[in-house]
């Protein structure tokens, strides 16, 4: 049985001809989620999943799910997924990947005449970039009823139209409610969007989960003061101690270790003149962690630095969390079977944690849950340089494919 | 003779009188450089010292100088002088209170009957701020030739006009060539626009000489990357180093000692996104210090660090200066003529520099300078707040006047 395999050809083409919907000069596309692009990017891939046999639905937030039939359909069916909306300069790998990688697995069984045991299912949800209307998962979060469905139905784009109405202008409101889906699996192909798999040359990256996500706040009040008159004891510097945060939370990755990641993107100085003293900085702290436990000794670490260093340098603060997200764990032995899956495929496997978020998320809190990561040029995502190798996609799509075998049999 | 006294009431009500032409909303002035304002301030200036018989000369740059009779008037003079210009918000005591009390000295030494053995000059120098045409010092400067007169007459302002016919639309293009002056002392009285003395509640500060200042603009490149996804081994981020290089600019300033200053007070992150990590940061380092060799060796301790820095975080790097200007020493008879005349006056004193540029430093190459500076309130300056008390500006003018009579009898 194992030595089926998709077809990367087939694969490969699929990849081009739906980056041909929004393309952008230069490569890349924009199709972002409810536009006209998504729409058309639907419908090439609702007339691709019929072509399939596989039985369409679509539900109240625009989510497209095909079922294939099994031996047993009363079984919990495994759900191959992911998205095919963009941001606004996207690749032609983010997302699609996952859905069509799942489109070619159906292909490859059927052309193979393999019935499962357990239904197959495909799902392709709504709005997972939430780059033209967030939240970003919009459409798995609401079918998963981690987001309130007609909360979401009712957001407004910035020309007060509603996400429902713009559902219903590409043709994708579905009548399907918002039930949570009862699944014995969720499998999720993605390219990486980090450079780890690349750098180190490895197939297959095997996801144990998505870290969480920590955005901090930090606005410094000193005082204005000339740089030519202004004893040094005297100073009250909002910019020396922005720039004392930033050596801290870098040093501060090294003290938790395990993967921690701190990231300084904003600073902004005032008034921004050469010879003045700044008076004032807002800046950000982006942590990530896999454990809830490390991103909350960060977050401590991090409040107590700030204090302490403000009140000795006669600063005011005031620290605001702006983003929280708790880390998400796979299940183990979904994440073992994606280690398995890749092993017999022959191809080099290393485990490690998703920096971004996925639809996935969605499920893992319900459902076993697992994702496949495959190398992408630099790591470079959300970008219209963004690029995996043929012989990439291949691989991810044929531990997909071993993945279903192994667990609808 | 030392008993007689400056009129403190006539100075503090001259300087609120000259505060009026150009007067903000809220307090301070805004009477730039060879705008209807200054025309009105000058006017007003040149009708009170005719009014004190002095004999008024206007050179090709609009400077201002009024010299009193002597006794021997071939003896080199002694010239009290400083600016009536500001910048945009500027306060009332900057620059008019070294004017105005070269005028209350004056008019002391008139109702005194004194005639001096060397005349007394005042000069009020065109453009010191450079507020709203630059250079700053720009009459004083081509004055002593450190300047090319008919370059700063040439350039232009915003709407194309030039700085000759600007003095001549307000009626001070004057004849006088900008011939060196040949003094036997100037002296200059001015706020100090820094917080030392007010802090330490000492009357006058005897000026050393102005601290050099070297201005270096330092552009990092780094890459852009996710930083979600980037293990921190692999990241290139400019911010960081932006921020390593004002720590060490702050730890320099204790290594340097010597009252050096170090203020990073523009820094500018690209792309600026909380979940970017930089690529790009633009940064400025301001030094101040009164000893050229001391500068010099800020100035490659900074070039080494940033260098050394970048090439191990795998960084690109520019480094630019911006702005250069030697550290000027004042004449120590003079410095201790300041000292001695503070003393007889019964006031307290503290030698220092200053951080801040002033017509002094025009004359200092050739002419024995030196200056005094009086505290003004918590040291702000070039701001609407700028304040000084008035028993402050008397002690000033009355140290201004003692000079002279020590200097001029």
């Amino acid at each position: 049985m194992k030595n089926i395999k998709i077809n990367s050809a087939r694969l490969n083409n699929s990849l081009d001809e739906l980056g041909e919907i929004g393309a952008l000069e230069g490569g890349g596309n924009c199709r972002l989620a409810f536009t006209k692009e998504d729409k058309l990017g639907r419908d090439l891939l609702v007339k691709w999943m019929k072509e399939t046999g596989l039985e369409i639905s679509i539900d109240e937030i625009g989510n497209i799910i095909g079922t294939r039939k099994a031996k047993d359909n009363s079984l919990a069916p495994v759900m191959m997924g992911s998205h095919i909306d963009t941001v606004r300069t996207g690749g032609k790998y983010d997302g699609c990947l996952g859905v069509l990688s799942g489109l070619e697995v159906i292909r490859t069984l059927n052309e193979n005449d393999i019935t499962t045991n357990r239904p197959v299912c495909l799902g392709i949800f709504s709005n997972e970039e939430g780059g033209y209307i967030p939240p970003d998962m919009m459409g798995s979060m609401a079918r998963q009823n981690l987001l309130d469905v007609n909360e979401m139905l009712n957001i407004k784009d910035e020309f007060g139209v509603t996400v429902e109405e713009r559902l219903k202008e590409i043709g994708y409101k579905g009548e399907e409610p918002c039930k949570p889906l009862d699944l014995y699996g969720y499998f999720e192909l993605h390219i990486e969007q980090g450079p780890i798999l690349d750098m180190e040359n490895i197939d297959i990256g095997v996801v144990e989960g998505v870290k969480g996500i920590s955005w901090t706040e930090i606005s410094i009040e000193g005082v204005s003061n000339h740089a030519g008159t202004t004893p040094i004891e005297m100073r009250k510097d909002a910019g020396l101690l922005s720039s004392k945060i930033n050596v801290f939370a870098r040093e501060l990755t090294h003290k938790i270790g395990n993967n921690m990641f701190a990231t300084v993107g904003l600073v902004d100085f005032y008034p921004k003149l050469i010879n003045v003293i700044p008076n004032k900085v807002i800046m950000t702290v982006d942590f990530r962690h896999p454990e809830e436990k490390d991103l909350v000794k960060a977050e401590k670490m991090l409040e107590d630095y700030v204090k302490s260093e403000a009140k000795k340098d006669g600063l005011k603060v005031s620290i605001k969390r702006v983003a929280r997200y708790s880390p998400i764990a796979f299940n183990e032995q979904r994440i073992a079977s994606v280690e398995k899956a890749a092993k017999d495929a022959g191809l080099s496997t290393k485990r490690l944690y998703s920096g971004a978020g996925h639809d996935a998320q969605s499920f893992a809190p319900t459902v076993p849950t697992a994702m496949i990561f495959v190398p992408n040029k630099d790591g470079i995502s959300h970008n219209i340089e963004e690029y995996a190798k043929p012989e990439d996609v291949e691989n991810g799509a044929n531990v997909l494919l071993n993945l279903i075998l192994d667990n609808c049999m």
